[in-house]
């Protein structure tokens, strides 16, 4: 037996199972875990009950080629960070997460076991933030690997929290660290293209472990959505950190009406974060603002609020919402004022990156 | 000016836009009809409340070159097609469709213009069915185009109808007619390849709109639902027929745990899909039972309510159920006994189609 035969011996191909045979197989062992999934997958639409809740709603794609690259990224992790980016979204609404439904196109390069992988990673998101997968659409694709996930969830009218709602004054926070995401990135697309051009090269990510992990296997912060309603502060609005912080501070303030000023030497930042932008000699400030995929939450409070927030843990304040309307802007460490612009991580305009 | 010039004059770039800027563009003149869409697109996730009604959702993907060929498939059908079969998964559980969700991945050879109509047609499907686009990814491929629709729909509790649920005795019912978006299917791809041999031909598609509109533009059988709720009818099963009337039967039989059998005779037909199979040298039945995306609504009810629904227009009882588990059979024209197996159209297994 060729080695080439020894390895297709392993690889089942997705056309002799089908769409209903791939279904089945990926989703028999799901057992829901929230009472509001009444049904899952199986039927024609899954049903929910949200009962004395407002539902919430929110799809994100990944693409091969332009949101992941698999050199370098492992399906399982794609699975997970798939779910979770989605999960970051209902956070962002200060909500629970409870479904996803989830849609997968891959051309016939993937076998089976390709996306049981992917699965395997979804389900242990699901697993993890106790979140149900109650549909789906498997697919072929004539190229290439898509995913499309919708994440529902739910939240008392009252709790909700908009993008919109800020006012001058109010406090600026952020929860967890900036750009250890990005740095990921960057360390990996080096290696990856000092292995093209020398295949005998080892991978140098040793120390890196946390900012890679922050690249490949995010977390959504659902915690400080508890957190906060424990310590009994409802942000006056909020979202998630997904393309860099300023532009996620100018969709605050455009929403909102008002301006914002923050400070450098407030944004918060992990040791392995500085040491690696150290090293590839960029100013850690410049990587929070313009780098994205953090999926922290960034969220106003009420100055009345400030004794409540400094209490918890992870929570940093970095500025102050103002009346300079659509204007924003950031006091460096060395106190120049400058303005802030979104350059963030942009899908349609960044393509070419990879 | 260069005729290339010229031409590009009307052709936007994306990029040009970026991703909020696009979405700013695409949904300017969104106003939300339903009073359960509190939050439609702008934030993290939309907000909706269905108080009192539990919560339908269902995703589905469209792969260009898996699901269609935009040789002869118009833009704005495209994105009409991509809601109405999503709104048809709703009404197969007996409910009303109300919100959607969009995701489009796109490689740079579309413009924004091919977007715009995508959008145009997407929002035409939304407007005729009082559907509300509540949000939306829109990101870049590096090939062809995806669209992935997630639609949000409610029903009360006791009027969900799922796959199982039929008795052995129950009748089955089929709304409309079968067979013609499959024609319409064939028709196209007959004319695709008389182009390709020759480029001069003209096509040849009069006195068959009925079959070309029916794979181009079908419309989902909302109206159905409310027939059979003003009759006082509540199916118990129901399945939409997007995979071929014989795959769909043999989910309703697996779902309840019954067998089926239907009548040749019985299966309804228009005139200019019998043409059509006829200039194909192709038996209607097959047709109907292997065809797919007819969208037509598959139930079965009680033999009570025969008198019911038989005075519902645009409704055929085409056989019964059965208790002979999981087997499916048809009685043929000339009274022979056929079993059926589910052959319908599987994107899987039939990718290589196109």
């Amino acid at each position: 037996m060729s080695e080439l035969t020894e390895q297709e011996s392993y690889r089942t191909e997705i056309s002799k199972l089908g769409e209903f045979g791939l279904i089945d197989h990926l989703t028999k062992n799901i057992e829901l875990q929230n009472s509001s999934s009444r049904t899952g997958v199986g039927d024609d639409a899954a049903v929910i009950d949200h009962e004395g809740y407002q539902t919430l709603v929110s799809v994100d794609l990944m693409v091969e080629g332009v949101h992941f690259d698999l050199t370098y990224t492992p399906l399982k992790h794609l699975g997970y960070k798939a779910i979770a980016v989605n999960l970051s979204d209902i956070a962002a609404m200060n909500g629970e997460p409870q479904q996803v439904v989830v849609g997968i196109a891959l051309s016939s390069r993937f076998p089976v076991e390709a996306i049981e992988e992917i699965y395997e990673g979804m389900l242990m998101a699901c697993k993890r933030y106790k979140i149900d997968l109650v549909g789906g659409d498997t697919t072929s694709s004539t190229s290439g690997l898509f995913i499309s996930v919708t994440v529902i969830g739910r939240a008392k009218a009252e709790d909700i929290c908009y993008r919109k709602g800020s006012a001058a004054g109010d406090l600026l926070c952020v929860s967890g660290d900036l750009g250890a995401a990005y740095m990921g990135l960057l360390l990996l697309e080096r290696e990856k293209a000092a292995f093209k051009a020398n295949p005998n090269v080892q991978p140098d990510l040793e120390g890196f472990d946390y900012v890679l992990e922050r690249q490949l296997k995010p977390e959504p912060r659902t915690d400080i959505v508890v957190l906060l309603k424990e310590a009994g502060v409802k942000p006056t609005s909020m979202i998630d950190i997904s393309d860099g912080l300023a532009s996620e501070i100018m969709h605050l303030c455009k929403a909102s009406g008002v301006g914002c000023r923050i400070y450098e030497d407030k944004i918060p930042f992990d040791p392995v974060t500085l040491n690696t932008a150290d090293s590839f000699r960029m100013v850690p400030a410049v990587v929070a603002l313009n780098g994205g995929e953090d999926y922290e939450l960034l969220f106003t409070v009420k100055q009345s609020d400030f004794e409540k927030v400094r209490q918890i843990k992870g929570i940093s304040i970095i500025g102050h919402m103002t009346e300079n309307k659509g204007h924003a802007d950031m006091v460096t460490s060395d106190s120049q004022v400058i303005g802030l612009t979104a350059q963030g991580w942009d899908a349609l305009k960044n393509k070419a990156d990879y």
